[in-house]
């Protein structure tokens, strides 16, 4: 769900790269999006701000490569989606809640989807995000005439789960054991998407 | 969902107190809730910010006011629940998507969502408002020792579709056609209701 904003790397730089990313993931995660800027990212990692510029493009690009580093929703579902199509629903609420329940994964997400919400580049950039890597590769595994709108109520499914129980801190779903929430959501999210 | 924060009406002063909830519900509509201040909305409606402070006790307070003016979230509910519990999902959703589609109910509570994510209080009182006005009424119907963990799931896919569909505006949910969502979404919420 989250890619790298970068423009590709020149020879000898990553370990820079790698350092801008860090402290980038650690001003977003305390500051948030709105109190960090490129500049005091810069002056943190001790680069010049025209060095997170040429790396990253923009603040939402440096954002996305950072806070890519605790996170990978995308290659969560790519892997879930691969087995036996009838229990989908549980394998993936039981990989996404183990992500959103580890701590530095957790505060990543919670930070991409707070941000999104106030601002609207960032919002575009989630929810295309949200139908390229979770409501299509889900849809490829339907053999349906409507598989995109299953796999898009399935999707608004999984978002609501996560809204609730981490960002909103519903009860009682926000403190509802894993087991418990397997038990009566993948049922149910099952049955949006084969019916 | 959202009630009045008022501290009750002196006799004589209800149109000063409406005029007050309609100039702060715009204000919230077109600077948002922290571009929004109880001083400008009191020099905007022509009153003493002290009045606006003695009928809305806070900014918390008049926004809670101010929103309920256009959207009614727990009279909703309260009217879905009364029927037959084995359509209770499609007739929660019909008129849910209804009042989120109407212009100004709509705005109010894609304006109340948006400030819940990341004011702390706002936060508190949306997801309050949810265990009590959405959460805790649906459990009631249901006539089972896991029915809190039930409706709280079901609450969560509530939750899920409108925020995918009108905060997040992911496809394609957010284009997808009132009776399409209710054929696929009705069943998959009913079957976490009653399973």
């Amino acid at each position: 769900m989250i890619n790298s904003g970068g423009r590709g790397r020149r020879p000898g730089q990553s370990d820079t790269r790698v350092k801008i990313k860090e402290t980038a993931h650690r001003h977003f995660l305390v500051d948030g999006y709105y109190g960090t800027s490129m500049r005091s990212v810069a002056a943190d990692a001790g680069v010049d701000v025209a060095l997170v510029s040429y790396y990253f493009g923009s603040k939402r690009g440096l954002f996305a490569a950072a806070m890519s580093l605790s996170a990978n929703p995308a290659g969560l579902v790519e892997a879930a989606v691969a087995g036996d199509i009838s229990t989908l629903a549980a394998r993936l609420l039981r990989s996404a809640l183990a992500m959103w329940d580890d701590a530095s994964a957790g505060s990543a997400l919670r930070a991409v989807i707070t941000a999104a919400v106030s601002d609207t580049d960032l919002n575009r950039f989630v929810s295309e995000a949200m139908s390229k890597e979770l409501v299509a590769p889900v849809a490829r595994q339907l053999d349906q005439p409507d598989a995109a709108q299953r796999a898009g109520v399935f999707s608004a499914q999984v978002a609501g789960l996560f809204f609730s129980r981490y960002v909103l801190n519903v009860e009682p779903i926000a403190s509802m054991p894993v087991d418990e929430i397997v038990r009566i959501l993948a049922p149910a999210m099952q049955h949006a998407l084969t019916g």
